[in-house]
């Protein structure tokens, strides 16, 4: 996979060479260009942004550099053999990063990021390589960050560790919170591990029960109410034929019922958004 | 504000050197303590992880070396006249990273960070630290990274430009999408800044028109329908009466329509999840 990254901050991305992604770039499994916007300016100040037609605060990035030098990054990955690129625009305004989204983006062969700073970049420069290529403008959540850089690590982490081949033993893609599976939609519960007794805290019996179906219910429980607490907004989504006996009386206990019709379960009023 | 981050990457942070949060460092708005985690081990492979209790896939890290170098960090953190600390957990199954959120631990003057690897960490660093000081774990999106640390640069970043005196005049809060004010609940829509045209390209006809009135309608149509496009979420948690009459318009152009009782509106069933 190529990725192309445009920045006034190539220095930001730096952490590209570390841990899994650093070591898919050094086995040959990422090819990754940071390009210095600035370099696709001509006065002698550099600019970047200037202030937004119809008033306002802030500053806008302007067309120029940004139509430049993508114009140069793509031609640079053409000449060597790259195919089928994406465009990948952090914005607040996009629509959400999600797991799925990690997984499309996976599956194609070059990615070109286009982190903004100030209030964004000029909208023509979407519009012209939406004629080009596949836009998308992606938000990795509803918070406000100085830039978009920040967003390229997360997209980027999140993309390469789904790549054949990039995640060792250590790490392991089937339990994920997110992922497809038992634990579909649930997040995932407490984990231990050695020693058994720390600072005077236990871990829960079952674990050391060597029953594997009380340990994965256990396991599910944990999850369960986890999941009550922390994002009932998941478990509201859920389809009720979703939930077996004990997690109807999981969520029963945790003050839950079913709505009428039956289709979904409600939280209680009381912790109501 | 005093920082300080937890890793087995320390270099992962190096960005925390680079544009608003190094200027915010360079003036000592923030004090910013990187801790390489490994220094907390005492066995000759550096050993930070193990196999989890119960068995399955992935590796749980350690209560040492995080207890050791928590206490570490807190008794400096102290003895250097810090207070108030705070333990923000990044991890998959916390409760959603938000504005709000970001708002809450910027009025927090100390921020320890613990982004983890594998499955995370041991339940009882977690546990034990509650007991003395609050702690936060928090997501910041739905999707799997393959550590916390570029969540650390999110938070860091999303909570360092809320600090007085840290964003320039180049920035600005006020039309944030996510912040309060008459874009609350909207995403920011199209921005346009010199020249008028750009490879065939013009900008609206209205952001030359001079009237503040209707480049603020249009703005906020723009908004609107970019955020009934990419986040009908937000405006499906609206109440109607925050709707005007041309917002409704454009709603119902874009085929919503209100539910039966007319509190919310509902957006187009061809288009639902």
């Amino acid at each position: 996979m190529r990725l192309d990254v445009v920045t006034i901050f190539p220095e930001y991305l730096d952490p590209l060479n570390v841990s899994l992604v650093g070591k898919a770039r050094a086995r040959g499994q990422l090819d990754v260009h940071v390009h210095d916007l600035r370099e696709w300016t001509y006065d002698r100040h550099n600019t970047v942004d200037d202030t937004p037609y119809g008033g306002g605060p802030g500053m806008v990035m302007k067309t120029e550099p940004w139509g430049d030098c993508l114009d140069e990054a793509l031609a640079n990955g053409y000449e060597s053999g790259a195919h089928g690129p994406v465009l990948v625009v952090p914005t607040p305004s996009g629509r959400p990063f999600t797991q799925e989204l990690a997984v499309e983006l996976s599956e194609r062969p070059w990615l070109i990021f286009t982190p903004a700073r100030y209030e964004g970049i000029d909208r023509r420069v979407m519009d012209e390589y939406a004629t080009r290529l596949p836009v998308y403008e992606v938000s990795i959540g509803d918070y406000v960050l100085a830039g978009g850089e920040a967003a390229v690590l997360v997209i980027t982490e999140a993309v390469a560790r789904l790549l054949p081949g990039v995640l060792g033993n250590a790490e392991s893609h089937r339990d994920d919170s997110f992922a497809p599976g038992a634990m579909a939609n649930l997040l995932e519960g407490p984990v231990y591990t050695k020693p058994p007794e720390w600072r005077g805290h236990g871990i829960p019996d079952v674990l050391l029960s060597g029953h594997h179906g009380k340990i994965a219910r256990w396991r599910r429980d944990e999850a369960f109410k986890r999941t009550a607490q922390h994002r009932p907004d998941l478990i509201e989504r859920c389809e009720a034929t979703a939930f077996d006996k004990k997690d109807r009386e999981t969520l029963s206990i945790l003050g839950w019922a079913p709505e009428p019709g039956g289709r979904f379960w409600r939280r209680p009023r009381d912790v109501e958004e």
